[in-house]
């Protein structure tokens, strides 16, 4: 999508020299964008460990350009294809709970066997780095393409009045190779002249939303409000919201949605108030094996520090600040599970469907084995 | 209530020299705790409009003593009365949607006349100030008698296991004289020894419960935990929590509640999974007027400033950071309405009661007049 005046993917290839990966740093954002060259695996390693890049899809590419730097630089071992198996561990490693991860890695391993050589494994992961990124990049696409008739008859409904969309946390481009999850129907939205306005939730602890879904449409010239987590209730009881669009990070074939935390009351307030909940994903954020999302999904907690401290821009620069006492317990549940009932409908790759097994085993049959 | 091992008030005559009202200067809790001494009208002003002290029950009380600085410096004036009537249309000024502010000036007022001399007006606002103050912290004091048996239930209930209670801003004894409203169930609960624990929203954007309610509960030793505003759902959802208390800013005798943004999202919540939802609420809180909350009672839109900037605690001290893009816009409704329908029960300093009109009014029968 765009920035300033440039059209950017979160993740590339240097077009003048191919040896190197090109990322957007997003850690400093919006504050600072900056762009990071990657050289090799140890580089995209610590990449993904400290969250230069994040979200389940641009992990996944991620991984995939990482297997390419392992190859790039497996010339000088005695079995370039071990080489290969030991970045793969190392890569698998670096963010232990991203399904998309090991999946990529896997991907980039299944082509290849010891028997191929060193400019054949370079060839190989390179392609397939790029398709990685490409079928991620077409399938955020295809949410968009599926999700904008939705966002154009709530136009029609409103006779061109100004349709808005409450979204929550960062299921945009960044969090993808490119167009995002939720923020995908915006784009398209957005790119087809309908006239569009999204409240962004800051999203605390971590702000994605605040930080990194504001600096999005900032640059892509979607208008868009910036609100605390508390707001959306009020919005919508005041017929300030026509749609909610969130991501996921795992739902189960039931429908069951686990999101960033937060979600599951935004879901509750649409619910109360008749406005229609959906959620867009990919296909590879369906779990097959889990039924019900609440009891049995888990769910990740993380440092209670990310709720004490937030980091923002002070005149000394970028700078993190204590909110609590600084005695103070915190508890940081990263995730919560809204149930099925509470959506609306699921906007994936290959259209629509409701959020129940039925609907979404007859959209994604593969899903039954 | 206990701050370290002394008790404190929000507001006290100097035990020394009584021409000095000290406050708890808040502005800068849980970080540093200050002491200001106030000696005319212009320093309580002052302390209102800056914020030095808030809440509907402890400006009240300011406002009273307020007045009675301004009698101690009525003298060298040809009329202590008219001094004291310019020195109410100030105060009334220093913060104009709250009630309290008009209501303990105008109680202030009706006992004196242009006929009382200037020790018979000192002596007049000394004493109602205190006995406004006292009031404000024994209506408190009630409300946490008649809240307590709901926690002194569900600790039966649970044999003894801690309580759970979700809080949500800061409701607690800062916002008034002493004891708080939300919190003074809490504290009764505490200082009766049965085991509870407090989840502490953190309250975004001004983070009253993260700054304030955390700080008090810290100091009178009181188990708590602050979450974000995002995590209640979960919580609730995962049976964490067995009781929601919350303050009001003003409930209709229809019983609808106007309360910090955010409170209706847990009121959803809590309804979802059964979780009981009170409402803690001295008489002077109610409105006679309106019978639609959700669509009657005005809400207060606050600057978006305090929403892209936070303020916390950096290694150069107090320090505020932006969290936001620089040009995001961003909107901030200061409350929200939670209907009727949602909420459990209301205890007030006369007992409980539903969220209904009968049964409001017939606690406050002065209410149909």
């Amino acid at each position: 999508m765009r920035v300033g005046k440039h059209h950017f993917r979160t993740i590339w290839l240097d077009e003048l020299d191919p040896r190197i990966v090109q990322i957007i740093d997003q850690r400093n954002l919006p504050h600072e964008f900056n762009i990071e060259d990657l050289r090799t695996v140890d580089d995209m390693v610590t990449a993904i460990k400290d969250m230069h890049v994040r979200g389940a899809g641009l992990i996944g590419a991620a991984a995939g350009y990482g297997m390419y730097l392992a190859a790039l630089h497996s010339g000088s071992f005695k079995s370039p294809y071990n080489h290969l198996l030991d970045a793969a561990d190392l890569l698998t490693a670096s963010r232990p709970t991203a399904v998309n991860l090991s999946w990529a890695i896997n991907r980039q391993l299944k082509t290849l066997t010891h028997h191929h050589s060193y400019e054949q494994i370079v060839q190989s992961t390179k392609t397939m780095a790029q398709t990685i990124a490409d079928e991620d990049a077409r399938a955020c696409f295809q949410i968009g393409q599926h999700g904008l008739p939705l966002i154009r008859d709530l136009s029609l409904l409103k006779t061109g009045a100004v349709v808005n969309i409450l979204t929550h946390c960062n299921a945009g481009w960044l969090a993808f190779v490119d167009h995002g999850s939720a923020t995908a129907p915006i784009y398209a939205a957005h790119d087809a002249h309908i006239k569009i306005h999204v409240w962004v939730d800051e999203t605390r602890p971590r702000n994605q939303g605040a930080r990194l879904t504001a600096w999005e449409l900032e640059q892509h010239g979607v208008p868009y409000t910036v609100i605390t987590d508390n707001a959306g209730g009020h919005l919508m009881q005041n017929g300030l919201v026509d749609l909610v669009i969130v991501g996921t990070d795992r739902t189960t074939y039931t429908g069951d949605v686990a999101n960033k935390t937060g979600t599951y009351l935004k879901a509750l307030a649409a619910h109360d108030n008749q406005v229609p909940f959906y959620v867009a994903l990919p296909g590879s954020s369906f779990d097959w094996e889990t039924a019900d999302g609440v009891n049995d999904i888990p769910i990740e907690q993380r440092a209670g520090e990310e709720v004490k401290f937030i980091q923002g821009l002070s005149h000394q620069g970028l700078t993190s600040v204590l909110l609590t006492p600084s005695e103070s317990p915190a508890i940081n549940y990263a995730f919560d599970v809204t149930p099925a009932r509470l959506v609306t409908g699921l906007i994936t790759e290959r259209g629509l469907c409701h959020a129940d097994e039925e609907s979404i085993l007859a959209l994604f049959p593969e899903g039954r084995a």
